[in-house]
């Protein structure tokens, strides 16, 4: 499906979020996150079940989004429940060109790159092949993948500082955009210390008790707060105020 | 506390959710569904703790509305643990005059008028005496209370369409707000049939798991929506579409 044309708006309220750091002070990347969720916080019906929650109009943000990124990160539920291609079709008849590097959390390697629309479009030019960040290295491995051997903790949490760290110095990545999943959000939100723009699309629309929820484990400051007004949506865009939780150092 | 200026452009905003039907021909009142609440779907940081969610340009914005409705209504949960006043602010120096009549949902009889914040403005004329829901004529009756009775099912919820054509038949109410709290947001959610309007502030901040969460018990597609841009919140306005769960007809 192709994408509907950018809201002439939108590049300059995304400007302030867009990544800003070239000269690697911090010798990790730049990291976005950004989801859609509806307006009690879900970001879909239910595990597994693919939802549509915003207007046509910011899929074309987001592919904006992944324009201005070296790197797109999910989850292995994420990956594994919405199949996402994770490339860019925004930019013209060279869009592809601007696709990040998928980068997929695959600690318990529930996720296959075989099959997957990631593969289908990388296969055919429209977009790369991915970083699959893993526990320990696979026994058996697929022809295009690069494994990215990182630390988890007891509860399968990957240690974020770390992976950026690694995905800045050794794969030269120096923004990431993080699209999901509820799992990654939630850890996400909590670490000021390493994600440097929030920016969250709010369907006109509510997915009821059942579905997946964003909300962290506790409280959360935001600062530079700004939003966007679109057909049924509205986007916020944001940073976090530094929640000093940063488990890894 | 005095309240900030309207924001000028708040009332084109707000104009075609306020309350319009004058003719009665539904006989019960124009509803309008009202909250704040956070990213997250929270309408606080936890049971019994009133929470500031929003900017005070939106609380000047709750007070226009107040003006514009005959009568308030809120469950015992939130009389209990906001001690709110429901009276109008806005209008200049009569302002009192417009405050709607406060309707506190009581079929438990937990909520007491003396010593309440609504006790306290009537005594002082800058509101009105409440209407109190019961399931039940009470044995003891608290001077200037009037009270209503009304079905409540076994899971202690009102019968919403007998009490809204009781307000405005033996009342006179032709416009009622519900500003609270989460049961009975999460209640009228699904009541398409009686909500007219649907007036969401989100603000620009997370409470938090632990927080008392606003989400039906199932999805709900809106109507006719339009955002509005504060400065740090956003307002979405919106219709239910009817939802054809009418438990009470």
């Amino acid at each position: 499906m192709s994408l509907l044309p950018l809201k002439g708006d939108i590049p300059k309220f995304l400007e302030p979020y867009l990544p800003q750091r070239v000269d690697g002070s911090y010798g990790r990347p730049f990291v976005t996150l950004t989801y859609a969720q509806s307006l009690d916080s879900r970001i879909s019906k239910g595990h597994g079940l693919r939802t549509t929650i915003s207007h046509p109009e910011t899929k074309t943000m987001t592919h904006y989004l992944r324009y201005h990124h070296d790197g797109i990160l999910v989850g292995s539920g994420t990956a594994l429940a919405d199949d996402p291609g994770l490339n860019c079709k925004y930019g013209g008849t060279r869009c592809y060109e601007h696709s990040p590097r998928p980068i997929v959390l695959n600690g318990q390697q529930r996720w296959k790159f075989e099959g997957s629309k990631i593969q289908e479009l990388f296969l055919n030019n429209q977009g790369q092949a991915p970083i699959v960040v893993v526990s320990e290295e696979p026994s058996v491995k697929e022809e295009h993948v690069t494994y990215l051997v990182c630390p988890y903790n007891d509860s399968l949490k990957v240690d974020w500082r770390t992976l950026l760290e690694k995905l800045y110095h050794e794969f030269n990545i120096h923004s990431v955009m993080v699209e999901g999943g509820a799992v990654v959000i939630n850890e996400l939100l909590l670490r000021g210390d390493l994600v440097d723009s929030l920016i969250i699309t709010i369907g006109s629309t509510f997915l009821g008790e059942a579905g997946v929820e964003v909300s962290p484990s506790h409280s959360i400051q935001l600062r530079e707060v700004n939003w966007w007004r679109g057909t049924t949506d509205a986007v916020m865009s944001a940073m976090l105020c530094n929640s000093g939780n940063d488990n890894f150092v």
